[in-house]
């Protein structure tokens, strides 16, 4: 095991708990949350934080340097894998499912800052449990009875893990390409054939058993993804009676050889090649799969934002902290003085800008990451209760609009703030040593897996947005924004903040506006060329409004005198400087799509002129 | 050996020296150049092309899983560099020297061209013979006689290498903490001691001998970077009759472990540790060493600039050919329609829009670097003449000016090509096999190496730019665009996008106003908080410009109805993508200037608050 480079600051989860999302502390008012309160919560984030730098990061770099191997068949991962799976599944296998010990539900408010600093101390070795929680929750929602009897528990235990199997060679961002097939048999099972194709923690000999839900389509299925299913495969057979049957040829045939996450393989599987796969299908009901495969890839789509959060986030304190000790020239206006002095690169103030870009944006990610959290935790209390239909309506449409965001927005930031770690430790930030290169090479795939980032501005400007027609969930946004807005009155320290959050927000209205005319007048090919740019203006006004949002909270704190005065000032100074610095680019983006340019014409495409003499580049 | 990943487009060469640099062609007039001819360099960039993919190319990928290695105090490099170093001599070896073969004396606007692919194809491994050109300069201009007649040839043949040791483990950015030790001797020759560090191509076995310029102090010299002086120190000392003494004592402590560049063995030297080392005095002159290293160090920018042009280069092509070939979804207007096919991803507008940005950044480069070396060769031709003052110091000073941008824009921006390029293969862009991921760990180092990208704002807008008091160089550079400006005129397609450029124009000159303001008003320390932002401000405008002169002549072609149509038309599309698209940045740079915001106070330092609790993180 080699050395911890993560880095977490406590202050930051009890400043989101008690100062700015102060109103989830209710959350532990209500029945379902009874068993935790506000100590407990403390103690559980002190322990996660223990256990994320003590057992979990000493194999991060570990793990990059061995990388996983494929051995007659077999998957070797990492050599600190087994033992720290073990701790992991004692300490924390069983947190936040509902059969567990004694503070097993955790809000997804509190679990998602638990896994920021899992997932930051060592991502890789979290795609191995990462579905678990998720899959028990598919086949409760799902299952048929025997299913739930079968799997639910060791699911939600970390006993089995789950793995989830969609892409396929040809079917990557076209699902509807799928082409593993399963015939159904006389006892109801179903036998399955295929291939499936960059599968993450695809196999490894961490548990007793494997689930994986695959993809397929059955004999009669139609072509599309309407004709998809959800299999349950387990690499052992599970008899009706719970013992494990015999081995059910899920076979790995190579491991991807990639820029990084490499402890987390990434395999190529085939299902029923040299001996026949079983399969269950999920609740007895065929072309459901997308549908039902939705609830689990909307949660790995916010995942994919905590991975990215939690190493951009390390990647951040490990440039400060580097920062706070290189000593490096004198400071520019002083640069000429014989009697300047040298200083910590951290009072230079490029370094500054630098460091504030990370930090603000680190920051900013993690509240928004909180918001939408928040939201899926007060859903979760509202179960059952037709009283709070319409709250329940109103927060899974925050939490829907938001996913994409956290997962595209989060994950292009992450890439950019590691860009500016490193540049921040100048030579040292491309050693390996330092780690921060490791960062910027395990957060690139998260820009790409669960849906690339632009099918991700595809459903929020298409699906979410309603193509700019003022759509249900806009108006949620829309109605949450104002009520935050609409506090500007109690905080003229930032009536300048104020102002421009303001203007950016009409900047994105024109946009949506915009975009709907192009619908109206048949020029809907002009949207994919500025969606993700949307999608980025988006995240960059939910950045600027939880920030602003975060600095009137500490500004608070700050006037009565309480509290950490240091920390408090600084969420004001990451508010000031995204507002000033990042935002601008509403109005630029807004600027560009008014101004919009013939690239995209279907009538003259420019892909024909781009692709002369491609052959003999 | 593997596969050669390297691509590259003769066409974007023979467009630059016959269309929008068809003056260049005067220089073969020159009798300097009369060895030279169009068929020839024709000729030369054929077989350049082919030996960068043929020889070079092959060993990319091979390097970056071999690496290099310290075994027994030798540094082991990738198992293909000593053949591809004999072949590399005997073909290329002397080329642009004035003492080899046939046409050696190639200008630098064509060279440019020849390490463009060179570089792109094997960057690792152009480290080694990197300097040997520019420290032979070197050794001509301030070089002792003896020292020129044991050296100059030596270098200019690449019989021996050069390496550049300037940084030391405390002494990175700020050269003037340097602390290597030199010692008088009776013979007039020195003995050094000292640690140098991150020295690339530091130890290798390549050729008999390695010329080390050590940066240095004497014994009577003063602290800063005015007691800093140039030693040449052989591995292999050289007696005066040019035969080889006995081993230098120059050794390699370790090699550190990358991100990548991984075939360029990155050293940590110790001089003179375990026995004597001895050194040459450049030219007997102590305490100039900074001023005789900023020939070698304004070059070595240069080659920065074009190591990133050759990698990003490849890295769209890559990226294009693969997006010319995968099939995947429908087009997005289309993608309810049962009826419409699935196409190549390329027909996907927002993988137009990142491979437009990626070309039009990739011909703005390679045209920026075209500019900057066209001034080069003008100014060889110059030599001598003392009617050509005028314009001598003219093209130095553009020279001067566009070198820090160079450097650091394309490093910048190549890095973002990089992400896009992966983006645009998706799975794929993350995996090994297809290179690009490299190009991209690749690329990293070059924003930090040969001064930091801040470092190269600094010079900008300290010493380039006069602190925006219009500074010589910018009313040469002023001129220069004013000149094309005025050819608005003739172009009456263009009239949008040379009001655009004419307008980010304006916000430079306004940006450069604020900057001086900061001086008169004391607030220096503003500066350096957008000194980077308003370096690329300038290289977008400097890409827009040369971009939309391109689309210029491009223009003219296509109008006489000559040459490749699809090829001018995508010149047109380039243009018009950047100035819409991306020049857009410099008035949002300018606004945020203006609005500039109070993180630089120096009365309230922020990195007080930044800092408080680093240690606990």
């Amino acid at each position: 095991m080699g050395r911890n480079i993560y880095k977490s600051d406590l202050r930051e989860f009890k400043f989101l708990i008690e100062d700015q999302f102060h109103q989830a502390k209710t959350l532990f008012e209500h029945p379902r949350y009874s068993d935790c309160s506000a100590e407990i919560v403390d103690d559980v984030l002190q322990r996660a934080k223990k256990f994320a730098t003590e057992v979990l990061g000493p194999g991060y770099q570990e793990a990059d340097e061995q990388s996983c191997h494929l051995v007659d068949g077999k998957v070797q991962l990492p050599s600190s894998f087994p033992e720290m799976w073990s701790r992991f599944k004692e300490e924390w296998g069983d947190l936040s499912s509902s059969s567990g010990g004694q503070v097993t539900d955790l809000p997804p408010f509190i679990m998602q800052m638990l896994l920021e600093m899992f997932m930051g101390a060592n991502p890789s070795f979290m795609t191995y449990g990462g579905f678990c929680l998720p899959s028990s929750t598919l086949v409760e929602k799902y299952g048929s009875e025997i299913q739930k009897a079968l799997f639910k528990d060791k699911l939600a235990t970390s006993e089995w893990t789950s793995c989830l199997c969609l892409t396929e060679p040809q079917a990557g961002s076209d699902v509807s390409l799928v082409d593993t097939k399963a015939a159904r048999q006389a006892d109801g099972t179903y036998l399955l054939t295929g291939e499936k194709y960059l599968i993450s923690a695809g196999m490894h000999d961490l548990t007793d058993n494997t689930l994986y839900f695959v993809m397929g389509r059955g004999e009669k299925s139609g072509s599309g993804t309407y004709g998809l299913s959800c299999f349950i495969v387990p690499k052992y057979w599970v008899e009706e009676d719970g013992s494990l049957g015999e081995f059910n040829h899920v076979e790995c045939i190579s491991l991807a050889d990639k820029m990084g996450f490499k402890g987390c393989a990434n395999t190529h599987l085939t299902f029923g090649k040299n001996g026949q796969c079983r399969a269950y299908l999920l609740g007895d009901r065929e072309n459901v799969g997308l549908l039902q495969f939705l609830t689990l890839m909307n949660q790995a789509r916010i995942s994919t934002g905590v991975y990215a959060l939690g190493m951009a986030s390390s990647a951040y304190y490990n440039a400060l902290a580097y920062a706070s000790k290189r000593i490096q020239g004198k400071r520019f206006h002083e640069s000429f003085s014989a009697t300047a002095s040298r200083v910590n690169i951290v009072e230079h103030v490029d370094v500054q800008r630098m460091l504030l870009e990370m930090k603000s944006k680190v920051e900013g990610c993690r509240a928004l990451i909180a918001k939408l959290t928040l939201s899926e935790s007060l859903l979760k209390t509202f179960e059952g209760d037709e009283a709070k239909k319409t709250e329940a309506t109103y927060h899974q449409g925050l939490v829907n609009l938001l996913t994409p965001v956290v997962k595209a927005y989060i994950s292009d930031q992450a890439w950019r703030i590691c860009e500016l770690a490193i540049q921040t430790c100048g030579g040292q930030g491309y050693l390996k040593e330092l780690g921060i290169e490791q960062y910027a090479r395990d957060i690139k795939v998260l820009a790409i897996w669960e849906g690339t980032n632009y099918i991700q501005s595809q459903d929020l400007i298409r699906d979410k947005l309603g193509l700019g027609n003022s759509s249900k969930l806009f108006q949620i946004y829309k109605s949450e924004f104002e009520s935050f807005i609409n506090r500007a009155g109690d905080f003229p320290n930032f009536k300048t903040e104020f102002s421009r959050l303001q203007e950016s927000f009409e900047h994105l209205e024109t946009v949506l506006k915009t975009v709907h005319v192009w619908v109206r007048t048949k020029e809907m090919f002009k949207i994919p060329a500025y969606s993700t740019r949307i999608l980025h203006m988006m995240g960059d006004i939910t950045l600027a409004w939880l920030l602003l949002e975060a600095a009137c909270s500490a500004s608070s704190r700050l006037s009565k005198g309480e509290g950490d005065k240091a920390f408090y000032e600084s969420k004001v100074t990451s508010a000031k400087f995204f507002i000033r610095n990042e935002l601008p680019r509403t109005k630029m983006v807004m600027d560009i799509i008014q101004d919009h340019d013939s690239f995209c014409q279907v009538d003259s495409p420019v892909w024909d002129s781009l692709l002369t003499g491609v052959e003999s580049l």
